[in-house]
């Protein structure tokens, strides 16, 4: 097995304006060998997401993404070597894999996971996005019933669960995304209440009229102008989950914070708050646990695309940017146990 | 007395710009007769705040500040005479009774005082700065100890006692202020761990000098440039309590928020949470009984600076805006029990 290449997609070069293919290239690696403490992984499914474009622009909570080097990405793998480690050989693991076909990685930097249904829920509701959907509704925006809660880049892989699960909160979901069919889709399909298609000319009175109680929580996945829009529709005491800002990704300008801040945070008692999901490491368990009930009571839909071929994922990233999918999109890397 | 004449100053016209002494005019009046329900109340003393000037901006928490009428203003006053309400003759209250020597209220909108200590106390310490600082640290800003606590406008009614209340926390105080000798006066009489000038060259640097640790609370009284930089220093998990924006008040101009608010935010897990300290109107006996105890412990330093006569009031807020003030800035209209 040694023997065979490692498929493998760079990142040549990092963009100064939109991420575009050309900015990848695929090459033919090595498969590495694991050291001591170490495993190697067989990429299963590759989780596409527009935190890669961020990783690219600086420092973050993880080292900037290098140029002509493998590109960084959450992967479900298998382990098929390790050497010295507690991991067995055929365990699952949610990792960061990278774009390519086998990876060799650090015991402790991989997490074992207790397959629940389709392995692609691991990535999409059950992973990622789905937590970062789950603790940033309940335990920074905490909808009580009643509440309004909206959400931006709402088809999108975290944006439908968070929507879903403040409808099971018994909160009063309200959508923006960037279709029509989307804003149909998330209504007649996934329960939301109201939905907005934030390019149409009539988005801020669509905005107050699919919100004629004010915000609660803001859950804001996207920054920019949006984010000005909704702050000025929240209530007093209103809480703003400050989990992404999409709309600042794939540029290189700086852009300014939303007018107004601080004052109106006063003025409405406002709690903007941010979180990075990795901070609730601890109670993965626990979520996963109860999403994968919500997902087999039919109260929670999972809104999934699985792309075929790892070649496939520079398009899928660049179009994800654009703002082309519904729910969670996934790369299909390699057949399991094949 | 009914005859007597009402001295006031009206706002004659609201500034486009910066306020200045001429927006003003003194004038008499007549002092009005309670109706039912209220109460008549010779002022006594004047709280001159940054507010009023917020208060000629537009409608916020409360009414904008309209021409042509008495500017509006936190007094420590006297009931005098009243109609058909519980309140005795003689009571103190603390209420808006504006720039004038007699006001007419209604009796549900003045709060009676039980006194401790110097009269001025109340608009000062024991007063609504003293406790915008007490819930806005303690409430929003949970200091623990062994944090810093970064305060801007430092020198100031509120954020004096914010860095005293953060010393008896447990935490460090750094304050920002405007000139040398105030930041000399916070270190030297009032405690704080280091305090930097914002008019100075260096100040970015001092900032970063004078928090080595980085900061974990940030009370922000200005807004603007100070808050950019505030923000850059915050500690993950940090606390921004947005309690003021002096520096958007004193004109015309919009501003912007904070450059890379919400990234930030989620970057460094941060809170930003604004709060208007009339929500705590039910604990302000509490706040104000705890208060006192540190004041008479001497725990508590009160830094106030009395203007004699109600025709100083345009300059002591004209003043105030610039800067000039150390401590809380009261005018004394009346003398008490003459």
């Amino acid at each position: 097995m040694m023997e065979r290449r490692n498929h493998q997609i760079i990142l040549e070069r990092r963009p100064t304006g939109r991420l575009g293919e050309e900015h990848f290239r695929a090459v033919e690696g090595t498969i590495g060998e694991p050291g001591p403490g170490e495993v190697l992984t067989r990429t299963i499914l590759l989780s596409v997401d527009p935190a890669n474009r961020g990783w690219m622009q600086g420092r973050t909570y993880r080292e900037q993404q290098g140029e002509g080097v493998v590109m960084s990405g959450f992967t479900l793998s298998e382990v098929i070597a390790e050497r010295d480690t507690a991991i067995p050989i055929g365990t699952l693991v949610a990792c960061d894999g990278g774009w390519q076909e086998y990876a060799v990685l650090p015991a402790d930097s991989v997490r074992p996971i207790q397959k629940r249904g389709p392995l692609t829920h691991h990535l999409s509701v059950l992973g990622i996005t789905g937590l970062t959907a789950y603790f940033g509704l309940l335990e920074i925006g905490r909808p009580v019933p009643g509440d309004t809660v909206l959400v931006s880049a709402a088809a999108g892989a975290t944006g439908n669960v968070v929507g879903q699960l403040a409808t099971l909160a018994g909160a009063r979901a309200v959508g923006i995304t960037g279709s029509d069919r989307k804003a149909k889709f998330l209504v007649e399909q996934l329960g939301f209440g109201a939905a907005l298609n934030y390019r149409s000319a009539s988005f801020i009175d669509d905005l107050r009229a699919g919100c004629p109680d004010g915000v609660d929580v803001y859950f804001d996945n996207v920054a920019g102008t949006i984010l000005d829009a909704a702050l000025k529709g929240m209530n007093i005491g209103g809480r703003v989950v400050c989990c992404g800002a999409v709309s600042t990704y794939d540029t290189a300008e700086r852009s300014s914070g939303p007018r107004g801040v601080p004052g109106l945070l006063a003025l409405k008692r406002l709690r903007m708050e941010g979180f990075i999901v990795l901070d609730y490491v601890d109670r993965f368990a626990e979520a996963e646990a109860r999403l994968a009930e919500w997902v087999a009571s039919g109260d929670l839909q999972v809104v999934e695309e699985v792309w075929e071929g790892l070649d496939a994922a520079p398009a899928a990233l660049v179009g994800l940017l654009a703002g082309d999918n519904l729910g969670k999109r996934l790369v299909r890397v390699s057949g399991y146990n094949v």
